[in-house]
């Protein structure tokens, strides 16, 4: 019963049917299975890999700046949620309810957290007294949910993990500079470890997290056009601590508020690296979180030594690299698909005459490149190449990225440059009027997606009203 | 502002009142705070820590036994819990339910998950069609939650996290051989990694997981004598199997019914060690999983070259150990007192003569014995210092539970040696029937533990009814 056919026959290319192309890949490549609650999903071993990377590599970012794990409880009593205006207008409408434990009714109802910064502001209230007691620097690993209407495995789900950074300062400028820090740290780590441009950004009012005096975001462009908002870090001000009562003693012996932050990405970053990085082959990982880093396949396997010696390579290359060796009976054709759907960065290929020469075929995932390689020094290649596959996928989308940046005067500018060259990021000038704003996605359909911290002001009048130009915005249809 | 008066002053003698004294080292050494949330808590920065590091070593063996972590959403819809007769017996009564989500009522109520069998279960029909698809080894880090009446903080609450591991395997054997892998596992890891001596055996049919053909779980005696269950591992057959119809395509293309198993640890591990270790001063950690290993305290730093010389010894110890310098403005007494309450087993003081002298003082937490020890091979010290530290408790709850285990063979002894010495474990033959093991515990109180692996036929007949024993069971107040 041994494999030969390919996979790669099920797929629905990306140019066909970009949203079945997702799809198929989160199945093909065993990423997410479908369940009976509707709106969650599975997420199944080779995709959870991925997360458990992309966590140990935030983690370790996060504690070096002296952030602390915690664990809040995931429910929030109604009466808790509700204490912040502009908080709970935001979430209420889109909570789980529990009412019921066991067969009792509950005296009042608890909701599934969607977020916590009602629990950490309890918590807050509780445990800070003095200017001593500041900053706390807390966040935590765990699942939310929100009640969506329409789901999409990694890109919108009932429930989701994320990581949720919560800090409490002494002062605003503290906290302004932690809300800045930590979207640098998302930049970096999308960047570096996940090969994913993203431009930085501040949203607008419109677009603000419900609570927050103001948001930041990483804003990246998929390979349909589309824009994926990456991670979020908001500055509460002392909105927060005000509702929920959060004083502390300061040096002069009186008692003031407390700022805020809050901070986040998600599982979302899965669907981010399938969309900017994927091909009609499958999934391309970046070599930071891939699971696999190296796959060794063995040719003609049946082949006196050919099996003893794979696996010599893949003990030798596993104190370097998360490597794996497939020495499944499938055919070697069905295990190159199997692997290029999984995104594998670099695969090694060795056979009968490849060991007589002290050699094997070394094959890299994203630009399908050969390379003869010599099993001297393998591990110092096969190092040169995962940085050579991360740099050539990130070169690759900034292109793409850079193909698709529009930037336009007008509305029928934007109009045509979109019709022309199909969807991407516009770049034009803006008043700061809501009215404005919302009037371009009207006649354009690209919302605004960030005010970016780098400002080209290209124009000097709104390409709405033709009024004085504030900002330089970046817009588009959002995921 | 700096803080020289001891903390310990407000903790309460274990042997005053034990309850008493294990909630003030929960609050005192800052491992949870209560909310407003009812039966749930708040793990703090340092509690987490201790959490992760259990995580870390359990999450290293359980991959190094070919097991890989997936997430499986946190609901169950009400029809899926139903599908196994004596599971939906077990769990129904205690779970939360969803009822609405945002504005509107659910078509069918979703429940919490209280453990995960059902889901799993649900995936397992969806993925495994031949016998190549076997075995499945998997497992979750997630939390869960049972509507408990009475809680406390990691012994019993409403939401508690854990890991739950999850195999099916296509045979009997292998199933069975897994789940006592997995309890041998959880022993090795209490006895090693967290000092606590355990007990191996078999639950009773009355005391079975609902739904499992056999429940093994791991006890551990507390320093009141009160037994604490710290892991289980359930054998469950084909019944899963049989109620969520899943069936595999065996070599000779028959279709069969694979086996299951699940097992899990919980935060509860945390109570476990508090209970073992602890005294009148605080926590003693166990070092494998203690958030700091070692503290310095430079004793009086204002004198020149002490702090910058305490400064250099934790750069230099902090590539060896998990060490932390306290250069805090507060008195090296109330230092003392806080890192004894916080449990750290190894503190080194270092001051002006030390300095001169090129030494420091080490002094063990648990047995509080000084040593002046050379700053030149301080790793070493340090090293066997731990080791020193983990045998020493583990001998000390050895003892514990030695001195505190009872071989009975009639109720009458029972009565007696638990008034005379006070609770702990009775070692008693046991006929088999439930009656007499329930009548066991109406006449002394304590309930069946486990029938351990390791029997010791000391007697030919139950210690109730008098007929023939089958097994030496330990009996015990559990937690």
């Amino acid at each position: 019963m041994a494999k030969d056919k390919k996979m790669v026959e099920d797929i629905t290319s990306m140019d066909v049917d970009f949203a079945q192309w997702y799809t198929d890949i989160c199945k093909k490549a065993e990423l997410i299975e479908y369940t009976s609650v509707k709106g969650c999903m599975v997420i199944r071993p080779y995709g959870y890999a991925i997360w458990e990377h992309m966590q140990r590599i935030l983690d370790t970012m996060f504690k070096e700046l002296g952030h602390e794990n915690v664990c809040m409880p995931m429910f929030i009593p109604e009466s808790l949620l509700n204490k912040e205006k502009d908080h709970v207008e935001g979430f209420a409408p889109e909570v789980a309810w529990v009412t019921h434990g066991g067969k009792e009714k509950l005296e009042e109802r608890l909701c599934v957290r969607p977020t916590s910064e009602t629990l950490f502001c309890e918590h807050y209230a509780n445990i800070i007294h003095s200017y001593r007691d500041l900053p706390k620097l807390y966040n935590q690993w765990v699942s939310v949910v929100r009640w969506e209407k329409t789901t999409r495995p990694f890109l919108r789900s009932r429930e989701f993990l994320w990581q949720e950074g919560h800090t409490i300062h002494a002062t605003a400028e503290e906290a302004i500079i932690e809300t800045e820090q930590m979207l640098n740290v998302y930049a970096k780590f999308c960047e570096e470890s996940l090969a994913m441009p993203v431009v930085k950004g501040k949203k607008t009012e419109s677009d603000k997290f419900a609570g927050a005096v103001s948001t930041y975001a990483i804003e990246a462009l998929m390979h349909d056009g589309k824009a994926l908002q990456a991670g979020t870090s908001h500055y509460f001000g002392d909105g927060f601590a005000k509702a929920f009562d959060i004083t502390y003693t300061d040096k002069e012996n009186k008692r003031v508020y407390p700022h805020q932050t809050s901070w986040g990405v998600t599982t979302r970053l899965i669907g981010a690296i399938i969309m900017t990085h994927g091909d009609d082959s499958g999934l391309v990982l970046p070599p930071a979180v891939a699971p696999i880093q190296t796959v060794i396949i063995p040719i003609a396997q049946h082949k006196e030594g050919v099996l003893e010696k794979s696996a010599e390579l893949r003990d030798r290359l596993a104190k370097s690299f998360r490597v794996k060796l497939d020495d499944s009976d499938n055919s070697a054709g069905w295990k190159f698909s199997e692997y290029e759907m999984k995104g594998v960065p670099v695969r090694l290929e060795i056979g009968p005459r490849d060991i007589e020469n002290n050699q094997c075929v070394l094959v890299t995932r994203h630009d399908r490149q050969k390379y003869i390689v010599s099993l001297d020094n393998l591990e110092e290649e096969i190092a040169e190449k995962l940085q050579m596959v991360r740099d050539g996928i990130y070169q690759k989308a900034l292109e793409n990225r850079e193909k698709h940046t529009y930037e336009c005067k007008t509305i029928d500018e934007i109009n045509a440059k979109l019709a022309e060259n199909g969807d991407g990021f516009v770049k034009a000038m803006w008043c700061g009027d809501e009215e404005c704003e919302d009037k371009v996605k009207e006649l354009t359909g690209v919302g605004s997606r960030c005010i970016p911290a780098e400002q080209d002001h290209f124009s000097d009048t709104c390409v709405c009203c033709g009024k004085k130009a504030k900002h330089m915005v970046y817009w588009g249809k959002a995921y």
